[in-house]
């Protein structure tokens, strides 16, 4: 039997998972691939802490270097997350002949073409089917089993941590903060879940899920979005009397005139699958021309569903099968580019919130500045002074009819310039 | 630029939306496979009628053996269903060195062993991802990116017309008669619906299932299964007091004594995702150890979801994906057989309905059986005669925890004996 010799950069929780499955499961990856996948080396710079999983002598090392410079090792796999020294990791993978398999999205989404280019002049492979959705098996799907479609939209749920918090504020028991200290308690949200709970993750998935479902080279930090930190416990309130729930959204629709990309509190529908997405998990609903809708729920995270997405990798680059897809699909091609919309061209539905002093005049002055927008309102909830919800006081809730972005963010700021708009207007998406 | 030629048996419903996407998108194909795959040839009996597209002159022939007989001919689609000619003529395709493409699941169910062994007899492959819920990449997911996994269990709705008729009942509105007419005239359903109704389809696809996620290699006809002729509109009423949905399940279940396989009209938590799928969608929940649950929903049937799995299988094929996913799965090997559990030694809930005599010590004498088989019941409801519906007299329902397969069979038959007990009981399983 031939032996494959993969080593490992990053021994953390994730690269714990694999361990675990590779040491503890050989005989399951033996019979799939016929072949002795071994672990050889797992490269750390703390190499002393315990985990949860016995490792053979002489497999722990801190030198990158002795994997670089290895012939028999062949894969290698690299887990440890962020920029920096995980792209010189990779390069330097690629340039020893090793193929790599990352699940680091932050890294494809900034380095992307510089990675993918360095895989085809090496003549190796990138797989990274855990750096979207852990567990889930989507970015597979997309770049097999449905390649017959021509993709309308993909619509996601792809943090979370914010799916969590958001869960937990919408179970009306737990504030903002409480909620974000239970997903950090639960192991959840990172120490600092600024990159989680303002967006970027989220932006950072969705530039690959862009660039495989419509061959779009988006720069993430391009992308319009907005956290959930915008999402206050009465937007709960209301969006569930308007017959919706608030999801943290990551989408791309295709339409004549390009592609928007955008991350943003949303507004779904109440029957809508993705509505029904509770705690951790994530979910994507894509529509194919041919296929229709389809729809994919797991967990996203975590140690076990993401180490999953990791060995199958490891499975789908042992075999071949990832060579014919990275071989055909041509990621990150610099040639390569689908028009994005520009977000001021953005056309949708939204949902805006603030606080009108209650004199007469206010709502003609308000409607007025719509019109001259071109937005017309879809709907208007405004509750009477209520002694058991004072905070609802002079809230008002407009959402519209699709309208142009640019158009939307015009009259924002003119209704924010308005002596009789208190504060900011909090605006959310809504799902078409 | 090479040129593959494809050639379809089968000009229905399906086989006009492959030529469609082969006709009317080929530019698509192009670019993922860099092939010309071109569909010379398409071969029905009836090739008269008129269809949604356009063929080009020279491409319809009631000839088969002109397809088995030219080797510029690659890959030949078996879209014809049912087991003769379809498996006659996926045989000559494989002999004749042609890889094949199938839909059809009461031929993988029935002839899988032999269509497969002739594959590797000849070194050619079989896909067949639309065999099972149409358009969901389920089979590629399960045969690569979930391949780390050992699979718990696979519970799903795979019978779009069962689901559709039972999500019309359970409106209240339409009576079971009313629902497969309706779903007739939509085209979901047979003119004889009764393979749908009573649970063949579902049987079929289940052993399939079972092949791939388990390596099992079940009898079909030997699945224990209920249709769905079995549920009556009150039983909705019933279940949705008790927190329930009524869902047509095909479910493989793992465990240490062997893998569970039945079809049954299922009673399953309100919350749980498969209790959501409505009319003729398809769903599958899948637990893989390492994975956790992963749910897939979308069209199951109908002309371009099944159409999309079809040309996704084209792509495959014509990439080599489909060969290294042939080769590695071994599936239909004869040596290849886990331990399928005998049907008496199933453990699991149930449901029963039946209608008893109202005097005294008639619950005594039930509960005493039940209790002699060491069933014990986890509900139960019998509602006081009601002017408003009168049918609910009498009728009473338990549930139970989990228990042995064999002493609920028995126990049922012993109740159906009792005088106190009016007909048949009425039994449906609950959702682990």
């Amino acid at each position: 039997m031939e032996t494959l010799n993969v080593a490992l950069f990053g021994f953390g929780t994730i690269g714990t998972g694999v361990a675990k499955l590779l040491f503890n499961h050989k005989d399951r990856i033996i019979r799939v691939t016929g072949k002795n996948v071994c672990l050889v080396k797992i490269c750390d710079t703390n190499i002393t802490g315990t985990r949860d999983v016995d490792v053979p002598r002489g497999v722990l090392t801190t030198d990158a270097d002795s994997i670089f410079n290895d012939p028999n090792i062949h894969i290698g796999i690299e887990l440890i997350g962020g920029l920096e020294p995980a792209r010189t990791f990779v390069l330097r993978l690629l340039e020893s002949g090793k193929d790599v398999i990352t699940a680091n999205k932050a890294l494809l989404a900034q380095h992307g073409a510089e990675l993918f280019n360095a895989a085809r002049k090496y003549n190796r492979t990138i797989a990274f089917e855990a750096s979207v959705c852990g567990g889930i098996p989507l970015l597979n799907a997309l770049q097999t089993a449905l390649q017959a479609n021509s993709f309308q939209s993909i619509t996601a749920i792809v943090n979370g941590t914010c799916n969590y918090i958001l869960s937990q504020m919408e179970s009306g028991k737990t504030a903002y903060k409480d909620a974000v200290a239970q997903a950090q308690k639960l192991g959840y949200a990172e120490a600092d879940p600024a990159m989680d709970v303002n967006g970027t993750d989220s932006a950072q998935k969705l530039a690959i899920l862009a660039q495989i479902a419509f061959g779009a080279s988006a720069d993430w930090q391009l992308i319009p979005r907005t956290g959930i930190e915008a999402v206050d416990a009465i937007d709960f309130r209301y969006a569930k009397e308007l017959g919706y729930r608030i999801k943290l959204l990551a989408a791309a629709v295709r339409s004549t005139e390009g592609l928007e990309l955008h991350v943003s509190p949303t507004l779904v529908k109440a029957d809508n699958p993705l509505a029904k997405v509770r705690d951790a998990f994530n979910a994507v609903r894509a529509v194919g021309d041919a296929v229709g809708p389809v729809f994919f729920q797991g967990l996203g995270a975590g140690q076990m569903p993401t180490a999953s997405a990791v060995v199958g990798d490891i499975i789908d680059t042992v075999l071949g099968r990832t060579a014919i897809t990275f071989r055909t699909l041509n990621l990150w091609k610099t040639e390569q580019a689908a028009v994005l919309k520009s977000p001021n061209e953005f056309f949708g539905k939204s949902y805006l919130r603030f606080k009108v002093e209650d004199q007469p005049g206010v709502m003609h002055e308000i409607t007025g500045i719509l019109g001259k927008q071109n937005i017309s309102i879809a709907s208007m909830i405004q509750h009477e002074p209520d002694e058991e919800s004072p905070h609802d006081d002079a809230v008002l809730i407009l959402t519209t009819h699709e309208c142009r972005e640019g158009g939307l963010l015009t009259a924002i700021e003119t209704l924010e310039s308005l002596p009789a708009v208190l504060g900011k207007v909090v605006r959310l998406r809504v799902q078409r």
